[in-house]
């Protein structure tokens, strides 16, 4: 049964008295109304989009009136833990998904949010989770606009889990995609890499830092809307997330069959997450970003893309940070800060669990 | 990052040697890569519609050419056992989905799935899972189209969770839903009550019946588009999960301000389900379907819609269950087989936790 956030509130029904959540609240009855009603529906209100249905509902003219195809996208996010310096679980879900659309052109529409709890999380947890959710959508201009929710048994899941799918529309002409990159493209980013990545590090307490690094999570449409119009010809943009900008450039490098050079020195990082990474023993490119895109551009479009980049908030400190080569197609090659070069691959092992 | 199924498989890519999943098969570098190229594209290949991009892409004008409205709509799966008569969790990830859709009045496109898996399944369990949705799909003539996954540690989660999220299709000028019951109007149901809950509950080892009773998890796309056919004026139809039937026709009573009595002699249910629930005092009709809608139909399509069901092999057993009526506006009464009278009421508390 999937709940859609419309759904009017039916009078009858009153606040939730308990201050956990139990598995009756999962259970497809009351309780579980009253739990949708009183933490999703409260903070979704006005959201949504569909009649009291099992689904939320859209006018296909209205869509094909901003676009001529739709996108379709989902992540699951299992972050740990829920709350971290710059973010919590239900911002990143959010911001996730928002991202997934917008790096392939789509303006943003609708998510929807699918939420596994266990049984015994505090309901007021839940809440902030929720109206973190809410906040983060009315920022990016994106509905909530239907749910469900399960509750398993204590020690079946960790604290809460959440499914964001979103849906959007891309705009008739405009083609990006990872295919595209050719010899002689500019490879950009919109500012510093790795923070989500040691902020997630730091609040698990694995190191007692001075310094709170704080995660850059970020809904990024707004940023891509503006560069897409600086820079007509831009070739591709991805979010740099799990695996870091090494697994996007090298995804990159072998679908458009170029060689990628990148300029350690140019890479935007902040002296902390340098001195963590250090520490940790971690390569900061394999450091997972909530708010970073990676963007090739032509040449020629380079210098307006980054103009347009640091005169928005969230790329205030873009840089170029390579380039695209018919050097040994699929290889991404690094000058690395000492004047030698090194092969950037895709990580091999795990480096983070639960960074998302 | 998600990962879209249509991704061409590399190929310098190997199949995967490990035989269980690991915490890498999560970390976005290429490991989870393998997992992804073999496991789920190797099923899902050729069902898939996008370009090696980070989200899925649909024409939209080929969309309208099938309807005038999206529908959308989510549901998390975390059944327990994974496997059991009747079905597994990728066959009921993909088919609540589809119902959900279909009961809604959509014809579905297409859906993502996110799976989130415990570190040290067995790969070959995924795989189980992975291609049970994939021919689940292909029955239903859905895609899946786009998808994720994540690890985490062991005892984070319990094995293996899917949310499966689906876009459909509304042709022009049907219009279905829970706020159109009228006095007179006739309630259906598609085939034998409990099925579903009952062979949980007895995989579960709970109970040592000697009769293996099946799950009735199924795709129900194509029996109801034979009865929006049959009975145009169909006012709505809802599938009878969690909260089993008594769940929905409360909440058709409550959107509708209208009475439900139904008639317990004939609900269709088998002796061996009715037994079970006497012996482990549940009530069947609170107990989950995976493979039932309830629909309500204008008395004098009753006849049609009722022939149209049972000439479908998912029908066979549909019968009228009760009518709607101006009594009580909002309460579900049933005539019990005695001969008095009960009122039904949504499930207070908690009957089966993991029943979908």
């Amino acid at each position: 049964m999937n709940i859609p956030f419309s759904t009017p509130t039916a009078a009858r029904r009153r606040p939730m008295t308990q201050k956990t959540v139990t598995l009756a609240h999962g259970g497809g009855g009351s309780a579980m109304r009253d739990l949708i009603d009183d933490v999703f529906l409260s903070a979704f209100s006005g959201e949504g989009r569909a009649a009291p249905e099992d689904q939320a509902r859209f006018d296909l003219a209205a869509l094909m009136a901003r676009g001529d195809r739709l996108a379709f996208t989902t992540d699951g996010f299992v972050v740990d833990p829920l709350f971290f310096p710059g973010g919590d679980i239900g911002k990143l879900a959010v911001c996730g998904t928002v991202n997934d659309l917008a790096v392939g052109g789509a303006t943003p529409v609708a998510l929807s949010c699918a939420i596994i709890i266990e049984e015994g999380l505090e309901v007021e947890t839940l809440r902030r989770v929720v109206r973190s959710m809410a906040e983060t959508a009315h920022a990016a201009g994106v509905a909530i606009a239907t749910g469900d929710t399960k509750v398993v048994a204590r020690g079946a899941c960790d604290k809460l889990f959440i499914t964001t799918t979103g849906i959007g529309v891309i705009r008739a002409g405009l083609d990006v995609g990872v295919t595209k990159a050719r010899p002689g493209d500019k490879v950009i980013v919109n500012g510093l890499l790795g923070d989500h990545g040691a902020a997630i590090l730091n609040a698990r307490g694995d190191l007692a830092l001075d310094t709170a690094i704080e995660s850059d999570c970020a809904p990024l449409n707004g940023l891509i809307d503006t560069l897409i119009s600086a820079a007509p010809g831009l070739r591709m943009m991805r979010d740099a997330t799990r695996g870091g900008i090494a697994a996007v450039v090298n995804e990159l490098a072998e679908a458009s069959k170029v060689g990628i050079r990148l300029d350690e020195l140019s890479l935007p990082m902040r002296p902390e997450v340098m001195g963590f990474c250090e520490i940790l023993g971690l390569d900061p490119l394999y450091l997972a970003n909530e708010g970073k895109i990676l963007a090739v551009v032509p040449a020629e479009e380079s210098d307006a893309a980054l103009a347009a980049l640091r005169a928005h908030p969230l790329g205030r400190e873009a840089a170029v940070i390579g380039e695209v080569t018919s050097e040994r197609p699929g290889r991404v090659v690094m000058r690395t800060r000492f004047g030698g070069e090194r092969i950037v691959d895709m990580l091999v092992g795990d480096q983070l669990p639960r960074i998302c």
